[in-house]
Parts: structure tokens; sequence; C-alpha cells
């Protein structure tokens, strides 16, 4: 979706929108004094003290219509420039402007905007002439507060955006509609995948049992793809000793992401933001021989960061998560079979789950700027040639990132486009020689010597709860087979006759672990089959006479039109195989 | 075990031994002074000052040849009755029983015991003579400090046991021998199940790849069986707002076992003790009719509670746990048949694990006392029927405990006796008129009136943590073949030409989804088999020339002597059966 605010011509336009906003509104409610109206990313907004007045739709669309007419009118759109003193005076009746005024500088040339009856303080630019302004629509209201504050005056906000031309207004109105079906929110609220609540805790979802089955089929999943490549899984806690946190340095550089410490019976406890320290302290556990490198830890670790409540988001940004975690520790010479290793199953994944819009991101040491980074310049040539070589091999397209890479050794993300909103990383896979020295992790290698082995922290779908978040938003709700909550729904044609059918096919697939319900509510069978489509369950089947008498089902797929008849044996293998190859068609 | 504090006669045998070891120790260390010797459950112990002498395994030897020869000389024991001025006046040159004289009230009876050429102070009683102290054991030693706090003088407590024959004692060292082998925390480390660091922080312990794999068996287990019985599953997170805890009544009832609350963006939250308000506000989620009803909430569902460090031990009591628990929401009238469920569940569940040692208890309300529980006497007769009832029709035996239940309802109980210490509850099944209500729950009834609903609570295998530690202990770490980490491990006789045959058995067993292992290293077979005995694994291969010629296995079942060579595929369908049945021989 087009950022208005970072479009030049389209921010001018909208700024000058909001003017014409506000002209109307002083029409319609001549009381109505204005605090701020700025650009934003989705348009425009002004908060306005209508003197006590609340808004409702019926006013939006006066508005609108008072806008228009002004529009029309095609008044210029002038510029003036005056003192501070001059502005003081002629605004000397509005306390918001007064204000506004009085944190600029003394000597600075202050502006006014006039089109016809209308004058505003503002920098500009604007448009020429409000005849510009015709292709805007008023989006929502809301409440707000003078300054932000809550403690201070309440105001009215109304939010709106503006184009050049009516068919770019109405392309952007259905993207807007469009990003409103996907949001995972309003989807995982319809399809009854998790729910967010004040009393339980700001920005701490909780999964409903539609939540949790995608939850537990995405975990099985990735774990099965991890334990046949010789990950060992593992379970730790989610706090930590604030000790655990100043060893691994979290404590001093990511502090302002973490809850606060809780203190009791002499020692200090974090939720911990990152696992990193825990599976350190696993490999620290034992003795390690350079045979046994490479070691892979994986969890699907819980942490806990703190985010400001403006910032949460669903499930895509929460104040709680489990990662898709993992920790391979391994020897210089194993730096690249391992990154390959993991390219290899990122691949792998992605094939599998139809990830398409995605790229890799090198990000590499500035060489130019050495002293910020891990100072051994043998190991950061080395690795990065590594990490080179290995998407080389690949033939995989990357973007080279210099100087994005952290401290402590490069990485390679993987962006993904979802469907809504920006790109963002996935999956990652970072060297780390840091890590391991701050824990003093060792093995003994051929040589006898000890030697601090290399760490690679990786996560595949990243974090399970935004990877659900994504796929919700990827699929409009409507998942593949293996990942729907429920799988099929079976419905009777007339319960008098078919119920007792019906539900010999409901415990067959039962029987074969297939998530399946039956619905045998005395409702019409359109509606209980526009039930079944409002719910995106893949299958629904269909039961009356003539699938009793040929012990067949009639299934309709989910946004088919198609009813297909087939025999119930061929349905339950063709189903299984579906499921099996978690097929996302 | 028996409790030698308990016992009146083994109390005041072990507390002479207390005054014969202090003798011993002052002849061979005139310069010793004493401070407290009690008795406690395992025996007694006395905190002595050696004068900056640290103990070792040879003093303990010296003294206890010491007692053996004091016993043999068989002096009789003297009270003597003195008052507070004697005391002082007897004693004045050792500050610490000074200070034990001083605490006495100045009327008090004060007395002594003498036994040869040693006096101590004393209320006593003791036995007649230092002959009966013959059968003792010294047990172990430590250090610890004057009144027990750190900051003072540090002293040497020696630990010990006495019994009144050679035989009570060896049997009870034997005991004791046992118990150190069956401790979950031993089990825990030798195996590499889980492990606990103060760094990570105390109480919070972390499962090792070996631990998970228990773990993951024992969720998917009982979440198996719950789906069946149409629980559904649900993922809620470790922590909320304390304002949830005010309206569950936890923050008021329950807060000094939970850990201090994060303030943070105007928000408290805080770890969770319990995770009832979290599923009350799953069911609050949504409308329900009776027709819904029950509505089966399940969880393995992380919980942190604050306990002392003392009282800390391994995975049983930890600060962080994970209990198999769900929520049942259920008509008044669904009490009964909700409950035979729970019931029915729990008796599968405990022939399935061979779990025999178990009784029920049923905790009622003082109907003398009923200002003590929630006010609603047609409910508690009721419900108290009804879990009497199904108790009853089960002929199950059980104990009823009046004046036991929780304010909110009654409750039914399993007590397991487990290989080491005392019994304890490892599945309850609680009935709750409150929460329900605090959390203004309903339902929409066939009368069109909303109503309450009730809830149960219930946990099958307690917390996951807890059981991990009871099966450890019960099998002294040699799991069900469906439970061990490692299921078989497969030793070549000879790497030179065997090494080929073992690793294509290896492979087929892998493809099966079979845990299994391959000890390629150059070490002597007997070595090997040795290790294989040490880890506990319930089959050891042993792949040699016969088996590589006849295309068969060997095999040794942990413990057993004997060798069983048949066919890989009669092995590998033998080792499927064992595994889908849960086998425990």
């Amino acid at each position: 979706m087009i950022n208005i605010k970072e479009d030049k011509e389209l921010n001018i336009l909208n700024h000058s929108c909001a003017h014409l906003m506000a002209q109307a509104v002083k029409h319609l409610y001549p009381e109505s004094l204005f605090w701020v109206g700025p650009v934003i990313d989705e348009g425009f907004y002004y908060d306005m003290d209508l003197g006590g007045k609340t808004l409702t739709n019926e006013d939006l669309d006066r508005i609108s219509k008072e806008m228009k007419k002004i529009a029309k009118d095609g008044k210029r759109i002038v510029r003036h420039e005056l003192s501070k003193e001059e502005a003081l005076e002629m605004f000397k009746n509005d306390p918001y402007k007064i204000d506004l005024i009085n944190e600029m500088d003394d000597d600075e040339v202050i502006s006014c905007y006039t089109q016809g009856d209308f004058t505003d303080l503002c920098r500009g630019p604007h448009v020429e002439s409000v005849k510009e302004l015709k292709h805007f629509k008023l989006l929502k209201f809301s409440g707000s507060y003078y300054k932000g504050d809550a403690k201070n005056k309440p105001l009215q906000r109304i939010y709106g955006v503006c184009f050049k031309t009516e068919e770019d207004l109405e392309n952007h109105l259905k993207e807007l509609e469009e990003a409103k079906e996907r949001d995972h929110r309003k989807l995982g609220k319809d399809l009854g995948i998790f729910v967010t609540n004040d009393l339980v805790g700001k920005g701490l979802p909780m999964y409903l049992p539609n939540g949790y089955i995608i939850w537990e089929e995405l975990e099985n999943y990735i774990k099965g793809k991890e334990k046949k490549l010789n990950y060992q899984h593992v379970l730790t806690p989610p706090l930590g000793n604030v000790m655990l946190y100043k060893t691994s340095g979290h404590w001093d550089h990511y502090q302002e992401n973490m809850f606060p410490k809780m203190e009791v019976d002499g020692e200090e406890f974090v939720l911990r933001p990152m696992n990193c320290p825990h599976h350190m302290m696993i490999y620290a556990n034992e003795m390690h021989s350079y045979k046994d490198l490479p070691i892979r830890i994986g969890e699907i670790a819980r942490d806990c960061r703190f985010e400001a409540s403006g910032a949460l988001k669903g499930i895509e940004r929460a104040r709680t998560f489990c990662q898709n975690d993992a920790h391979l520790f391994v020897t210089k010479e194993q730096i690249g079979s391992e990154i390959k290793n993991v390219v290899d199953l990122i691949m792998e994944v992605y094939e599998e789950l139809n990830i398409k819009n995605f790229h890799f991101e090198l990000s590499l040491r500035d060489p130019a700027d050495k002293v910020k980074y891990y100072p051994d310049d043998e190991m950061w040539e080395n690795a990065e040639d590594t990490l080179r070589k290995v998407l080389n091999e690949y033939h995989i397209k990357y973007v080279e990132k210099i100087g994005e890479a952290a401290f402590y050794g490069p990485k390679l993300d993987v962006q993904v486009k979802p469907a809504v909103g920006p790109e963002y990383t996935l999956s990652t896979c970072q060297l780390d020689f840091c890590l391991p020295m701050k824990f003093n992790l060792t093995y003994v290698d051929k040589d006898g010597e000890k030697k601090t082995p290399v760490v690679i922290h990786r996560a595949i779908l990243g974090s399970l709860d935004r990877f659900i978040a994504y796929i919700l938003e990827e699929y409009k709700g409507a998942l593949p087979l293996w990942l729907s909550p429920i799988e099929i729904n079976i419905i009777p044609v007339n319960n008098e006759y078919h119920l007792e059918y019906a539900k010999k096919i409901y415990e067959l697939l039962k029987k074969e672990n297939i998530r399946v319900t039956l619905d045998e509510r005395n409702e019409k069978l359109s509606y209980k089959m526009r039930e079944s489509v409002i719910k995106k369950i893949p299958y629904t089947l269909v039961l009356g006479g003539k699938e009793l008498e040929s012990n067949s089902i009639s299934y309709r797929k989910y946004k088919s039109e198609e009813t297909i008849n087939i025999s119930t044996e061929e349905f339950i293998t063709k189903i299984k195989e579906e499921i099996k190859n978690k097929s996302f068609e």
C-alpha cells in the first residue's frame, strides 16, 4: 500500500485536504477550534475541539458533502507571511493556535494559508486551489486529547485520505478493504484463533482451541524437520537470574526491551527476552570433544519482551511469543556445511509451505569501520566468504548489506513480503563469535587443545506467533488443509433421513484422525453451507439420499461452486494424501 | 522410610547418640565446644566448634571408633538438676552454653546429663546407659553456622543415625542407599534429564535433550487421551495483569506464593501461579448455550510460583512447572457424568502407566462449620453425593476427609505413594462454585435464563515436571521403552567386520522412528555393553558374524543376562508393539 507521508505530491495533497476538512467543519460547527492536522502514512487527520460535540457517522457524511461543495467552488489557496506578534494578534481568540505560535522561535517567519473564508496557521506547502481536492474519503473518527495527553481536554479526530484522481482513490479504498479483510486480528477473531483482553494483560494473546491446532501442527512440523537433521530439543524456563543476562550482555545492551526485574529471596529474576543464554548453559553443562560437534540445540522457546502498548499488534507483535529457535555449536571448519544445512532447511520449508515472496540478505561488517565489530579479521573474512559461497552455490540472489552485521558476526536473513504491510525478517542465521566466549564454552580439539566453538543462532519460522499471523494474512484465513482447525464439515441434507449416514461418515473420518465436524442443527441446508464457507472450512460434505444409497460422499471445496461425488474410500484416500503432502491448493 | 523424630523410642536413642558423638569428639579434640544437637526426621546432628578445624572423612572414622569404645565401656547416663545460677557457674567457660542458659526462664529447672567424663546441658530424656548406643552410623558432615546465620561463626556439623539393633541399622542404611540411587536429582544428572544452575536461577530447571524426549512423549500421550474425550486445548501466556488475579482472588489469598509484580507502562504484570483465570477468560470470550456444555479447556500450562530456596527439589519442586491442567465448564446436572469421565481417565492412565500404589481421598465440607464454605447447602450436598456415588459405582475404596474441602467446593484427590518420600496428590478433580461467578461466566439454559456454569478443575499427571520426577524414582531411571530417551543401543562386536551391518540395522530402526544409537567407538565390547547398562537403555543389540550371516539381531534387555537372537523383522515388530502398548516389563 502506498505510503502517503513518504510520497511528496500526495503528502501536500493530503495536508491541503486536512485544511479543506477543517473549513467544512467550521462551516457546519462555527464554534470549532483546531489543534493539529498532520499527514500520516495512511493519509491525514485533524484534531478538533467541537465545543463538546461528539461525532457520528452522519456528521462525517455532512462534512464530506460540505467539502465537495467547497472544492467545487474552487477557491485559490493563498499564502501570507507574518511576524510572531502579528500572528498572536490574528489568532488571539484561539487558545490552540496561541499555544502553537508560542512554541515557535521569536524570529521565525510564520505563515498562514487562506482559502475563501478560511484561514489556518500552517508551514505549508499546499496545492494551488481547493479544486484539486475532489478525490478524498473521510475514513473514520475517534476521540483524542489535546497534546495527546489523557489528562488534557478531549478532542475529536477525523481521519481521511486524498488522491489526485477518482480512480486512484477507488483503488486505494479497495486495497484498504482487502487489508482489513486480511488483517490477522480480524481473522483471528472471526475464526476463533486467538483473543486478547486487557484484563489478561495488553500484549498477552491467548490461543483459542482453533489457534492451538494450527500451533501444534506447526510445532510438530518444524520439530520433525529438525529431528531428522539431528537437532536435540530442550525445554528451558521463560525467566532467569539477572546475572545470566549480565553475563550474556543483554542486561547492559537490551534492557529497554526487557520486563523489569523481580527481586525475591536475595535473588533477582527477569523474564527472558531471548533464550540464547539458556542454551549456552546447556552446552556448558558437559565437556565436549570435537567429535561431538556440531551440537544442535533447538527449542520452541517462550520469550517475553517489553513492547510499548502502541506497538502491539495481535500475535504479530506481542509481549510474549515462542521462537522456533536453535543454537548450533560448531568448529570454525564446520561453519560452511552447517550454514548450508540451515539454508537447505529454509528452502525445503518455504517450498513445502508455499512461501514465495522472499529474498535473502547478507549482512556484513563495514571494513571501513572495523572498531564496531568483534576484532578478528580472519574470522570475519572466512565467515563472510563462507556465507557468500553457500548462497552462490545455490544460485540464490541476495543483497549484500555492508555494515549491517551484528557486533558479534555476519548474518543471513530471509526477508518476506507479507500480504499486508512491509517486508520483514522471517528466517535468520547469525554467526556469533562472542557469546560462546562470554560463557567460556569450549571443546577439546584433535590436538588436545581447548578451543571455543562458534555459535550459529538460527530461526526458520521466526516466532510461531508471528508466523501464524503471516499465514493467516497470506491465505486470508483459508488455510491449507493440514493447518485448518476444521478440515471437513459434514451437513446432512435432511436430518430426519440422512443424519445417521452423516454420523457414520463422521465416525469414519474421525477414526482417521481427520478434524471433522458434523452440523446436525435443525437449520436450512443453504444456511449451514453458508456458515461452512464463512468458517473457511476446506471441505464441506453434503450428504443426502444419493450419497446414502451409493455409499458415497459429495464434497464442495472452499470457494468452489462445484459439487463432486466420489466413493467414501476414494475421498478418505484423497484427503489423507492432501494432508500428508501439505497440499495448499 | 521410618521417621526417627516421630518414633518415640528412636527419638530418645538418637538424641543420646548425639551426646555420645559429642563425648567422642571431646576426647579427640579437647578444645571442642558444642552448640545444639537435635533429633531430625533422618536421625540426629550436632553443631560443633572444633576451634577452626575442618572435618574430613578420616575424622568421621576416628570419631566413630571412639564412640564404639565409649559405648563398650558402658557408663550409665545420669541426670542432674540445677538452678540457672549454678548452670551459669558450671558452664562459665563455654560461651555457647552460656547463651543457651541465658535464653531460659529464670525459674526454669535446668538439667544436665553426665556419662563418664562428659557432661552436657540437656532437657533429656536419655537412655539409661551408653551401652545401648552401639548400632549407629555417622552419615556425613557439613559446615553450618552459629545460630544458623551465615554472618556468625562457622561451625562443623556431623549427621548420624542410631538404631536398637544392628539389623535395623543395616536395613535402614540399605533403604538410604536405595533412596539415594532413586533420587531423581541424581538420576536426572546421570541420565542427562535436566540440569539446574544458580546462574540460570535457583529453582529453574532446564530439560536436557533426554529429558525433553520424556516430556514430549508424556505431553503427546495425555493430550491424545484428552482429545479423544473432546477436550479443546489452548495456549495461554505464563503471566497476566495483576487485575486478573485480583478478580480471581489469588492476589489476596495466594500472593505469598507468587513472584513479585512487574510495573511497566502503567500496567502491573505478574507471573501466574495458576492458569484458571486465563481459562475463565477463554470461556468468557464467547456466548454459550446449554447445548455447548460441557466445554473442556485443556492446556499443558506453564505456571510460576515462588518457593523458598530451602524447599526446592530438582523438578519435583521448582519455581516454574507445567501443569497437565484442564477446566471443565458444566451444568449442575452434568457434574456426575463429567466427574465419572475424569475418574475413568485417571483409572485408564494409571493402568497404562502402571501406577499401583495410590488411593482416593474425598475432601468434604465440615457441616459443623458451614461459615467457612461457599453458602449453598443444596449445591454442596448434591455435589458431595455425586462424588461419593461415582466412587461407589466404581467400587473404589476412598477416605472421606471432613473439613478438607476448599472454600469453593468439594474435591477428589488421588494420593500416590512414591518410591521415595511421603505420599502426595498426583491427580485432582475439584468442583468450583465460586470462580465462574467471579468472572461472571454464564450460559443460556433451555428456559432462556442466563445461568452460571460449575467449573471442574482437574489434573491427571499433576505437573509434567513432578510426574517425570515420580516415574524416574519409580523405575530407578530404567523407564519403560516408550519413555526411554534412547530405546535401543547398537554395538558391533568388531568395528572392522560388523560396523557396516550395524549401520544397516541402525538405519532400519531409525526409519521406523525408533530412538536408536550406534556405538561405533573403538572401545572394548564389554566396556560398551557396561555403558549401555549404566545409561539404562532398554535394549542393547550386539551384532557380530552370526547376526550378519543370518540377517538377524541379538539383543539383551536391560538387567537381563540373557542374549536372544531373532530375525530383524521379528525384532522390529516386537519393539513397535511394545512401544505402542506402552509396555512396562
